[in-house]
């Protein structure tokens, strides 16, 4: 594997994993105040809108990403429906 | 333009505007509590990837979105460091 793929999926795992830190934060804390909906609304949609991309173009990288990024993006975007 | 490159667009555009809308609440409410500072950590060294991965391979829509992305991300973290 070359350097520039080696830095895309490292860029890839890390952008997918930003959201656990506040999955865990939000459950823990119950409070999702400072938080914006629209945020993770056009987020939810944008990931959709990638997952659909990646399926069309058969590109699993971009697949599995968004695939996992969608179900963290949701769960925030659930937290903040039920403890707005 | 084919059908699948005007999807990536569009998911490239609503997943960078996203934090728009957490740029303009973190500026109005001055407060972060509910915000995780690790989340934003993550999204800005995950960002900078994708950016170098961007300019590797010459790629001017990675570049465009993660560029912008990279300013605003950096903003909400600034604030929550500000306000925390």
């Amino acid at each position: 594997m070359d350097i520039i793929t080696l830095i895309g999926l490292v860029a890839a795992f890390l952008t997918t994993a930003s959201s656990i830190p506040q999955v865990i934060k939000t459950i823990k804390l119950k409070e999702t105040r400072d938080i914006s909906f629209w945020m993770w609304s056009l987020l939810s949609a944008g990931i959709f809108l990638w997952l659909i991309y990646g399926i069309s173009k058969n590109d699993l990288p971009i697949i599995l990403a968004n695939g996992i990024s969608m179900f963290l993006v949701l769960t925030v975007l659930s937290l903040k429906i039920k403890y707005k």
